[in-house]
């Protein structure tokens, strides 16, 4: 600790207008008051953006619509208004750049998005994106040096894939798959102010991100039952996604005994059962969801002859995850067997987790801690722009409770307070790491 | 037996042409060998007939199609070359009627259909009608007197709901209602050559029908496993036909913990697992089946919020699909119980039971025998025209075997052998019926 210490004074010698024992850092250094963000500045972007894209049936910003490009606009604007000065890169991210003092040093990097999912909320993204610009709005205004560069990011199309911070780190991405928009990826690039012949510029390098830090809402409702204002993520799933195709064969409802069936209906559901008792039969926070199903020919008076469903399972263990991918296969072959139907698995994505580096979980806990605010490590069952960053330095993530741990909903709702305080978190840990990083 | 066989004598005498010891009734009445129909030219017909509304994906003669439409007229073909004169009734029925000896007789009313299901085979229906074709050609061509009238029937879309043959019986239908083909019943109704305006002129009076006989292929495999070539259909089976919605709540398939879900999907399929423990709970020939299911949002990492799904339920005994009904509604508040979750259950359609005669399974199980055929009897488990028409008078039903049981389907097969059978038992079971009833 002496060394960021002897650091820090060094730098806070350098603001020459600031006298020494006003400096905000110098105090939350010595254990003095943490700094604290414009809360309320937030939670006023955050209410008049619920305006932007919102249907009758939720908010619906999703990546390259008119209401995505109209979201960003006012991203743009809320960047400039802060203080700070935008601009688009290659892979259609918006990026405001604020130098450090040593611009030797890899940059801390910060930020969330503002696309939605189809029929969504207004704080799964902008609650961390505009978190992330208020943040930074406030070490301007409070005149906090840092030493590293700090990238304000706002990444595009997080909601279709990661698609913005895959493309930062050079992960691939099918320019032609087809976003939410109905737009591919390659035109909404281009739409949103990339360029994807230049693609190559928007990567950046290994050892270029001192650290990431994301702000976010927790979305599976922990923080909210447990009345704890900050978690602190452990790390983000891994998770395999499986296509099953189960094949019986159609016949008469009526007239096929119920011994002479094949059935893909009735197979689908024991299999359904059957992950559900699989993946609760022991301890810990793996999740398995069949989430959809497709009969056909998806009659009341046919017995279905093929089923198509998917299986959804995320550990912060990949090792587990395997294991449970393995015992569903199984359980496919063994309800096969007894139902007269064959199941075929098909492994439609994998990720391996994410695991957030537990000095930056530290300098998170101690920052709540110097606020007042209790905390709570858990993993993020989903999926977010942090999991592809942390392959370029240590990794990070701020969780405030969403109310009834509801999202991708237009119920989706963070208490002002609860973003008030994520902001102030997320603050004192970008100086936290500023200090303690490359010292 | 003396009344009919008296009866037999007085009619055998009257046909003065034809020497009294070839006569093929009196050899069938005195035990030698039973009338025989010329299965050839009903299986060759059967065969030109699999051109007619055949796409790559089957048979496709969807009620009020130009397909159906082309069929009916390939019927009616058939009809005049069995030296029947058909015409058309006002609810679109093709009726052909050969006179019997005695007037005042109420008719003896045989037939089946020639509509198909979309993707469906060439032998349910065809069998029977060209069947009754067939008998009604062998009755002329052998010159053997009935002293009812005979009525050989083509019933209008039998598949979309035995629209035909309620029409016949006036049971109310809902001419609004929109057949496969896409037209309204009463579209159809006038494009197959009725005459909505005049639907009452249709329908049989009470006591106007003096039994009702019809050949169909057996669709639930039972004849073609047992090896059996003559079902004996003990009655159709009644149905209700459930509409259950499941209520969850949607939500996030990685972020939301096991033991935090309210999961449509997993309701559901431990529904569909409980309804089949149920039915098959007890002996019987019961049946229920889930053949339709749908997903919200049926998306993979999404929790389904809501699901809806069908049940058919069957049996020949109606207190026991009352039975079934109430069991069924039960699981489905035990298990919303358990699963936080609400089900909700709509009877969309009910019908009862409908018994054969046991006087006219006694005749076709005679029949059979007389032609060296051995039964089998059994329930129908999918609906026929013979359900409606036994509102009028004593009804059976005669099944061959479908190879595998396979109805529906481009896969649908009757061997020829059996089709002449059928045709057979129809034939002799028409003759003793004759002898019997009103005597």
């Amino acid at each position: 600790m002496t060394q960021p210490r002897r650091d820090f004074l060094a730098q806070a010698a350098a603001i020459a207008a600031v006298p020494l024992g006003l400096d905000p850092l110098f105090r939350a250094v010595r254990g003095a008051p943490p700094l604290r963000a414009d809360g309320a500045w937030v939670n006023a972007a955050l209410a008049r953006f619920s305006d932007v894209g919102r249907t009758p049936s939720g908010i619906n910003r999703v990546a390259y619509s008119d209401a995505d490009l109209a979201g960003r606009a006012f991203t743009l604007d809320l960047f400039r208004d802060a203080g700070l000065t935008p601009r688009i890169d290659a892979a259609g991210n918006i990026v405001a750049r604020v130098p450090g003092r040593d611009a030797r040093l890899p940059a801390i990097v910060i930020g969330s998005h503002v696309d939605s999912v189809t029929d969504g909320g207004n704080f799964d993204g902008p609650v961390g994106t505009f978190g992330a610009i208020g943040a930074a709005r406030a070490l301007l205004a409070q005149r906090v040096p840092l030493r590293h560069p700090l990238d304000v990011v706002c990444w595009q199309n997080e909601e279709g894939g990661t698609i913005g911070s895959k493309l930062a780190v050079g992960e691939p991405v099918d320019l032609d798959g087809v976003a939410r928009s109905g737009r591919t990826v390659r035109e909404g690039i281009g739409r949103i102010g990339g360029d994807v012949s230049r693609l190559a510029e928007a990567v950046r390098p290994a050892g270029s991100v001192a650290c990431y830090l994301e702000l976010h809402i927790e979305q599976g409702g922990t923080l909210d039952r447990s009345g704890t204002p900050i978690g602190v993520v452990l790390g983000i799933v891994g998770l395999k996604w499986f296509e099953v195709t189960i094949e019986g064969f159609a016949n008469h409802a009526g007239a096929t005994p119920m011994d002479q069936r094949q059935d893909a209906v009735l197979a689908a559901a024991k299999f359904t059962v059957a992950v559900n008792d699989a993946i609760r039969s022991e301890p810990g926070r793996q999740v398995a969801t069949v989430g959809r199903v497709v009969a056909s020919p998806n009659t009341r008076n046919v017995i279905a002859g093929q089923v198509q469903l998917t299986v959804d399972l995320r550990d912060l263990d990949a090792a587990k995850v395997a294991r449970f991918a393995t015992r569903f296969e199984q359980l496919g072959r063994e309800i096969g067997a007894a139902t007269s139907t064959t199941f075929t698995f098909r492994e439609a994505t994998s990720s391996r987790p994410a695991m957030a580096d537990p000095r930056v979980m530290g300098w998170i806990e101690s920052s709540a801690g110097a606020l007042g605010l209790s905390t709570q490590r858990l993993p993020s069952g989903a999926g977010h722009d942090a999991q592809e960053m942390a392959q370029r330095g240590p990794m990070g993530m701020i969780f405030i409770p969403s109310v009834g741990g509801i999202s991708h909903s237009p119920r989706e709702f963070s208490r002002p307070q609860d973003v008030a305080n994520g902001v102030d978190v997320l603050l004192n840990t970008i100086v936290a790491a500023d200090r303690a990083l490359d010292a």
